[in-house]
């Protein structure tokens, strides 16, 4: 079966969750609105039985399937990126959920004010919510993953095989470095197990070979890490 | 089998749509930290194989489970409270998940730059950020699933079976009108398939005896849905 992934075009944001665990799966997808534009997007948006609220969203055969970490539940389950049994099922999930929490957060830095509003005109507050952010949620998020991956007994976050919430953690990282570099820098030595968790993720060959292709968007001003030098002091 | 549900005793919060599931179920469950302090939850918390990240979390036999909407995917699972199949148990996830999203938003509207800072320290913002909930976001979400609810051919959102989301949406109305009772009387008439949905919830007799008995917490200003005057103009 051929996936279809639907999402903004020009951006990484919430769908390179998505495209992460696609890729590492060797997944067939196609990634409709780069190829086609947005208007295929939201033809299936509106003509589906399942409406998702807003992309990414994922047609695999007949089932759509909205919000990222859904679409990770069920990718996870097919390609060997999850486990089976309910209870470790569950708790990768529940990490996942957690990313999408931390992922808001990041998009809040910049938007604290509304989505709907330009970022110049929520500079002030941006500054405020973003020192905030930093002393008091990152340390919070990233030292509970760094506290799980020194207790997983394994290479990647809960254990020893690899799960879509790795993937997501190399993400959070390259967004962070991305849009806060010099925050980032001097932050990174109190996770030393979620950096070797990095690394190992973008040496598999799979994320490899995609971090190096045209299907990698780089990151820019338009998704959710962006890199605002007055917020990265 | 007894569970135990762990949460912030004195607000309903976001344990309040894990409540709503155990009390429609007819569940035998404690709420553990209104019973014996938040002590006894915080030793559950590190003490367990999958510490949850923040409450509200449920322990069911030797599963902790964390993350609101993971939690009422277990419970929906076994207690008639979601479909059975793939395609439709995605779909009511999909939608808890947007009701987090939402529920997220609505937080936001009274801490903008931060959960840590008082909402006196960010009173102006505050406002900034509740015009533009009211103005693009209320609209946007509660349009939806009005929508969804136009469509779904049965009294419940997802059809003739009622799922936890429907327990949720009655939540979220009965938040609103608490927090912004101006601003919800007016809005209200571009919802009638919503409120009729809230009716019907708050009819079903167990959750109309959980309403009534002081197991249900009443608002207050440290919970997600909070009436701020200045806020609702």
């Amino acid at each position: 079966m051929k996936y279809e992934l639907y999402y903004w075009p020009g951006i990484q944001g919430r769908g390179e969750f998505v495209r992460l665990a696609l890729e590492e799966a060797g997944a067939d997808y196609a990634d409709v609105a780069r190829e086609r534009g947005t208007a295929a997007m939201f033809k299936v948006m509106e003509a589906s039985g399942t409406p998702p609220f807003a992309p990414p969203f994922l047609k695999a055969g007949k089932l759509v399937i909205g919000q990222t970490a859904n679409i990770l539940l069920y990718l996870g389950a097919r390609h060997g990126l999850a486990p089976k049994a309910e209870g470790p099922r569950l708790w990768v999930h529940q990490l996942q959920l957690t990313v999408a929490d931390l992922v808001q957060e990041v998009h809040d830095t910049h938007h604290p004010l509304g989505s709907s509003l330009y970022y110049e005109d929520q500079r002030a507050a941006a500054k405020k919510r973003t020192e905030e952010f930093w002393s008091e949620r990152v340390p919070k998020y990233l030292g509970y993953f760094e506290w799980l991956s020194e207790g997983s007994g394994g290479s990647y976050l809960t254990g020893r095989g690899l799960t879509h919430v790795d993937l997501s953690m190399f993400q959070i990282v390259e967004g962070l470095r991305y849009a806060f570099p010099k925050r980032m820098k001097a932050f990174e030595r109190k996770i030393p197990g979620l950096i070797g968790l990095h690394d190992r993720v973008a040496g598999r060959p799979n994320i490899k070979a995609y971090l190096a292709s045209d299907r990698r968007i780089p990151f820019n001003e338009d998704g959710i890490f962006r890199h605002y030098k007055e917020l990265d002091v």
